[in-house]
């Protein structure tokens, strides 16, 4: 169970003091993983006037790099990406969504985030912790195939929304269309032809005046 | 290309005319899928208060495969689960959520849920179309161990949002504990340990008033 005195979710509600306590530190992170529903993301939805939280996101990845797999550059493990995009925002429950035009907030990202992966990985048995905490560590290290795939499709979909927005964060003050094309470099180390059609997005984004040229 | 004449998401702002054709069709139905955040489902998060949206859901379910899996009654494969329970719901897009204690509208659930599938998959390139289809067909026929699991998991996540919110879908009017045990059979034919667990849950439900005896 987490070192941390902090607050669960599931005290609020405890679960019943019969129930195997395996399972029940299982559950409890379960429980307490809901607040991933909860952190907005600063994309609006295509579908809806609101902004998109990080389940949805997350959930949204999952099926994009089932559809989209046939573009990664390199052989990859599809199931194993899977498992690398469902957990990548896991910690932000407890940091927060660093926006990727922030620059100020993404100073003390990575600090953030990894004292939220001890706390929330913590919840669970050491031996299923460690096993999500790997998955996590390989995203953000980029290193495997799978781990350069998943960051690729976490930095197409926003495209996507925003395209459908006619620029929803392309507009965010002080950013140019430039701007957007280099926060996307990390799409072409997991797939040129995403890339490309990445490029080809903005290219029309910034004629239509939906993202600014300078 | 789908075959319906209804319109598509991605009409309201159509992708640039110039992007390669295949990935023309794999965007548009990535962009379609946004709707999955829209649809709601009878269950109100531990997190907030108001319901899941069946994106949200589908995550959930992910990540209870990736926990959850060593209470497997049969060795399954992890990814292959994901994939089943990230597509299960993707046909509420066209035919909405069916609530598990709405058992006129579940008349009718098979058929809509048909009708959807060939909508929505048709919009893929078809060879696209048809992995997903398997999956999603996979999914309802719940005759490999994969599909037995990721089915039991999507009964057993409503119970842990219901039993934070002290009842939450429980209280339907009409519904009694009974009533609850029964819809949850599904859970023990992917894992008897989960099954167990639901039982107390439920039990414990009922002592507490949180579900009615009769």
């Amino acid at each position: 169970m987490t070192s941390s005195d902090a607050e669960l979710l599931a005290d609020r509600t405890p679960l019943p003091s019969d129930l195997d306590s395996r399972l029940r530190e299982h559950l409890t992170f379960l429980i307490e993983v809901d607040q991933l529903k909860t952190i907005l993301r600063a994309s609006p939805l295509a579908a809806a006037d609101r902004r998109e939280n990080d389940a949805e996101h997350s959930w949204h990845l999952a099926l994009m790099v089932m559809v989209l797999a046939e573009y990664a550059d390199e052989p990859i493990d599809v199931g194993h990406t899977i498992k690398l995009v469902v957990v990548h925002d896991l910690v932000e429950i407890y940091a927060g969504d660093t926006p990727i035009y922030d620059t100020k907030l993404g100073e003390s990202q990575q600090e953030r985030e990894e004292a939220a992966a001890d706390r929330l990985f913590g919840i669970l048995p050491d031996d299923s912790g460690r096993q999500l905490r790997a998955l996590w560590d390989e995203f953000e290290a980029r290193q495997t195939p799978e781990a350069r795939f998943a960051k690729a499709i976490d930095r197409f979909q926003p495209l996507l929304l925003n395209w459908m927005a006619k620029g929803g964060t392309w507009r965010t003050p002080g950013v140019t269309a430039n701007d957007v094309r280099s926060r996307k470099a990390a799409i072409g180390e997991g797939s040129a032809a995403l890339y490309d059609a990445a490029m080809q997005l903005i290219d029309e984004g910034e004629r239509r005046g939906w993202a600014r040229t300078s």
